[in-house]
């Protein structure tokens, strides 16, 4: 086999706030062969997520940050293209962290397969991916809502909250979404949401007051900050707070804003809980399954927003948080 | 029966920040007479809680506010003066919202019993009484420690914290308290607890890593602020925040602190939940009977910070905010 050139891009800096174009190195290498327990894997798509942020900065999080000079951590999809594991042969698609690069070597046991008659392979990023998955366990194990309550989901167009939103309404809640324009409004209540509030254009807390006469009774939150704080004012008691992330904070150089409103807890009896969906691995299968015949059954839809082209990467990452992406953010490496 | 004079606690404004003298009336009336439904009861022992300076204020919370011009409320231990109720007779002991005066009248649904030979009055204002009440189902509904876990708790000489920390011991765990002054820790270390971590002198978060090598699995918060975001720095996996109240917030001009490591929950899978005692008050005579069971087994102690005179509500009232009491603080109105 000619040998093949890896791009790749890895951590330069540990960023202060947002990502500057400096803070990432744009290298090339040769790209190595399969060996006995390691498979050659080409990226098709990878995944882009606000956590990646995170494990950007120093410190202890829930997995170690990437360090300095590495190529950066991400989710992806991809090809097998050599092979010596029994499991996986070439052409087969897979999943793993395959990294920001254009080729990875990775262990059978890091894969897993991808299979491509069941959806389109951007979907095993999104709906059917860990934001998905995220959606499913930290809705349904953590918010835990009855039919007929009411679920409100902060940073609803994006990749985990649109699928928060359908899950609800599969479950037989009213879904309220919060997002930022008009134009991710519209797609969530094209996705069936009850209400969308748009929080760029409208008073927020008027807003969730007229949406939810009786409280709010599971608060899923991928935002933090002001809006969090909001939400806390119109808890239903016994109301169920999901931390899922807090994309408002992520580039931060003062602290985080915790939330002022916390002692709402103690009033509605309410409960804080943080949630990290590689808890629920054993049960990733199960639950595909589920989302896969609700998509089969066109209750759940899953959307990308897909960039082309690995150059574009931190433009594409940076995205993210100013907003511009409706649905799952998808970098496109290479064709299928 | 001559008639009686009463003199009484009436809110006068609603405060900004630390409650002022001109925040209250001292006032006198004739007290009524006990009629079909009414007894008449003199207060003997008045409860003195930081909820207090929340109830001062507009607004929603977990019970209505005291309105301007009304007797401040508080609960307390008196005796029945005059009752044509079967269920007490004149020279019975009873626990009620008696509020800040020295007669009130009472239906006898409003009041429970107190048994003077089962403990002295003032602890059913402590262990036995709401406080003691706080510890037991936060500590053990909401915190839910297990044998050999770490439970900290701050604000551990106050009348809750006191007897969380000893009520950890009891359940086989380690009990850690933070508390203000070397006072305070001596005398938590008298209680039993394992380390006594004293917030005005030492370093509050390197005291907690070496108290609590293996993080935190109860943290029982009365405090808020500042210690509430170091405990969150050193949380367990799985751990359990119980929100019980935030004494160093109540008096704020500016919003609450919210807790800025509050995406700690995250990292470690852990939750935050509210709790309001009253949601338990068809268990409480059980409750009181196992804690009853465990001061006469000299297993859970008491200790009351008895100011003497009704005159002297408001200073009194003021000392828990500087820390001053230690115990329970419980105001003297009439001898018994």
């Amino acid at each position: 086999m000619a040998t093949l050139t890896n791009h790749q891009w890895r951590l330069a800096a540990r960023p202060a706030g947002a990502v500057k174009p400096t803070d990432w190195n744009f290298t090339e290498e040769p790209v190595g062969s399969a060996t006995a327990d390691k498979l050659l894997v080409k990226t098709l798509y990878l995944s882009l997520d606000p956590a990646m942020r995170g494990w950007m900065n120093e410190g202890k999080s829930y997995i170690p940050p990437v360090e300095i000079g590495a190529v950066m951590r991400a989710g992806g999809v991809g090809k097998v293209i050599e092979s010596n594991d029994t499991r996986y042969k070439a052409g087969d698609f897979v999943y793993g962290t395959l990294n920001v690069q254009e080729y990875a070597l990775m262990t059978g046991k890091e894969l897993s397969p991808v299979d491509s008659r069941l959806a389109p392979l951007p979907v095993y990023l999104s709906a059917l991916g860990l934001p998905g998955l995220t959606a499913y366990f930290g809705l349904l194990d953590v918010g835990k809502p009855a039919p007929a309550q009411t679920v409100v989901v902060s940073g609803a167009a994006g990749a985990v909250g649109s699928v928060v939103g359908q899950i609800a309404k599969i479950k037989g809640c009213r879904a309220v979404g919060i997002a930022g324009g008009a134009d991710k409004c519209r797609y969530l209540r094209d996705l069936g949401f009850d209400v969308a509030i748009d929080y760029k254009n409208s008073d927020v807390k008027a807003a969730l007051r007229d949406a939810c006469p009786k409280g709010i009774d599971v608060f899923f939150d991928n935002v933090g900050g002001e809006i969090l704080d909001i939400a806390l004012t119109r808890l239903a008691r016994h109301a169920r707070i999901v931390i899922c992330g807090a994309i408002s904070q992520y580039n931060n150089t003062t602290p985080v804003k915790g939330p002022s409103n916390y002692l709402s807890l103690l009033v509605h009896r309410a409960t804080m809980a943080g949630m990290v969906v590689f808890d629920y691995q054993s049960r990733y299968p199960d639950a595909m399954r589920e989302m896969a015949a609700w998509m089969q059954a066109r209750k759940l839809k899953s959307r990308e927003h897909i960039v082309e082209g690995i150059e574009k990467f931190p433009d594409a990452l940076s995205m993210l948080f100013s907003g511009e992406n409706m649905g799952k953010l998808v970098l496109k490496v290479a064709a299928e």
